[in-house]
């Protein structure tokens, strides 16, 4: 009998045995010649997964909390208009941080939650004030809505707003093309669908972001996250020199490069086919089950990860039924309705077998919780998702 | 042929097996019940290394800076005066970073490098002026100079400063005894002496230091490190309760548990003990070939960390042959002097194996690089310290 669960939690998720090998090597020194070539080329495989060839990477011990901090401290200075578009937890977190750091903050809010805010409203914010910056939530992980940050960057560029993705539940896993949607900065946590354990603040910063920070007249107000306290140091390493600000966290840097240099190996085509043909899968299952998913319509579902309501008669002792079949699922998050549903990621290394395995473990946590369904219902939609031709 | 070399930087250090196993396990959920209680027994671990019975512990993902910034973010308001013991590299950080938060900075220098400020110069300034804290290099890492914490941090808190030790090369390694030597805050970071990969910050708050933190009029600066942020988790964590605020750096954390819980199976006083010894050996090697250290007398040389001038002749290509004879020690730290000395790390699990390799790799490199002397005289005085009965 296997004793250990599938992780299927927006974070951590799966990770491969590669990567949990390079976790657990002896530690190198941080200044080691093979260190430096590992972060090195971590470090210009972070352009390749954001798909921005002309962005300056950030690899910062952190969470990802620390990635939107950084943002912030770098970008904005007090005064400076900054507008929030906000789809769930991690809007009204990015509107505080921005705040903390002087900005003047306005927020679009979703007109209800698992909806996001029109395009023509955030138009309409854009017209009224001048921005220095934008915040989208690519992925909110709390309500599993997704933004339609291809559209918003573009209005956000068209009215001069720097574009800043707060990409945690979504890069490497939902499709996001950093240069050619004109986003200005983007960031994300190891532990999300790049699939390195948490520990890893990852942000990959524009040259119009990049020329933002160099034209501040004011400091940075936050001293750890300060790049001119970084840049130096992802510029050594990437020029294959030894330099020194803070040690960084070697085993999770030498872990992050085998996950990037697996990703690149997958392509980042087929990545995103990969996590939008199990998204559907997923969601077939859960739609044949009789469920409802928080997000009030497909369009904005995103494809890392689904919030799904419990039904009638059903709370979150099923979650503890799941977990007893195999399978880790995630509560609720977003504060209002945090009792009244369920989340499960499937981002990352996520399969097919993962997919089938967590539709069956929670057919099986239902039926145990009282629920009404046929048995194998939610398995079949799956699988006629799965055995579509490609 | 063993091909792994011996790391004897000032960190990352040497771990144990079962400190990189808990680092090479599946990465659990991070609020999965047996990781909750986990972080609950490391905060609890935590407390008993720093000696500091009634503290609060903080384990924060970042590097030994962050420690230092959540030290000065959440204790500095705007204004206030704080007064840096200064005996190196990281003492002009320290002041760095409190500038950043908006203090008045006063700076007690050390006379010169490998000197440390004299006691009655620093209590002239505590005298002069009102400082609300005060910082003390434990050891600092560039120049190997240690401080005399605890009668700094006597003086320190007759004039009513809150007093902080960065113990970043220093916790776990040098006797540091945080309540009894009233210290207000102690913070060091993962991969020193308390022998788990970087990649935490690491911070232990007394009793004033948080009334200090709850009477701010003004709020925390940065947003990563406020407590008001952490402290909620850390507390929930401490009663086994699950909580988020940012996704914890599970892996190291796993880790960190496993090496606190080796660190108190071997006891603080004979950790003490163990350090002041091997210390003692190596420097008695360092001596007897004629070499001389950074510190400009015994009682300002750490216990942890030695730092040794290159002889006549000789400059930092010797590092390369010491790596070859199979350990690795560290270039210089110290901006003025950076290329005439190298350094030595021994804190941690060392052990008297570890002393007598590496004074064999250095006097193998020094011979190579046509430095004048007896082989085995270095051996021999680390030996004679190593025989002696305890």
């Amino acid at each position: 009998m296997k004793d250990r669960k599938l992780l299927m939690i927006p974070g951590p998720v799966e990770f491969t045995p590669e990567v949990i090998r390079a976790m657990g090597m002896f530690t190198t020194s941080h200044v080691a010649p093979d260190f430096i070539e590992v972060f090195g080329q971590a470090l210009e495989r972070l352009r390749e997964v954001f798909l921005c060839p002309q962005g300056q990477p950030f690899v910062i011990a952190g969470s990802g909390t620390l990635a939107m901090d950084i943002a912030a401290a770098n970008l904005i200075e007090p005064g400076d208009k900054a507008l929030v578009v906000n789809t769930g937890y991690f809007g009204d977190r990015f509107a505080a941080i921005l705040e903390r750091y002087g900005a003047e903050v306005t927020q679009v809010k979703a007109p209800a939650i698992g909806d996001a805010p029109p395009l023509d409203e955030v138009e309409a914010a854009l017209q009224s004030g001048s921005y220095k910056l934008m915040t989208i939530t690519h992925v909110d992980t709390s309500t599993a809505v997704k933004a339609d940050v291809k559209g918003l960057a573009a209005v956000g560029r068209r009215y001069g707003a720097l574009v800043v993705v707060d990409g945690v539940c979504a890069v490497a896993g939902e499709e996001m093309r950093q240069e050619e949607w004109g986003i200005d900065l983007a960031l994300t946590a190891s532990q999300k669908a790049i699939c390195v354990p948490p520990g890893l603040a990852l942000v990959v910063a524009g040259p119009r972001a990049m020329e933002a920070f160099r034209k501040r007249q004011t400091p940075v107000g936050n001293y750890y996250a300060d790049w001119n306290n970084w840049l130096p140091i992802m510029e050594a390493y990437e020029a294959r020199q030894p330099s020194y600000f803070g040690t960084p966290p070697v085993n999770l840097i030498w872990a992050l490069n085998v996950s990037l240099g697996q990703i690149l190996d997958e392509g980042m085509e087929a990545r995103f086919a990969r996590h939008r043909r199990l998204s559907r899968a997923f969601k077939a299952a859960v739609a044949a089950l009789g469920l409802k998913q928080l997000p009030l319509s497909a369009d904005k579902e995103a494809t890392t990860l689904t919030a799904i309501y419990y039904p009638a008669g059903v709370d979150r002792t099923v979650l503890g039924y799941i977990k007893e079949a195999g399978v880790i699922v995630a509560g609720g998050l977003h504060p209002a309705i945090k009792a009244q549903y369920f989340r499960v990621g499937h981002m990352g290394v996520v399969s097919a077998a993962d997919i089938l395995t967590t539709v069956g473990a929670i057919e099986q946590g239902l039926a145990r919780a009282g629920y009404q369904f046929e048995p194998g219902t939610g398995l079949a939609a799956a699988q006629a998702v799965l055995c579509e031709s490609s």
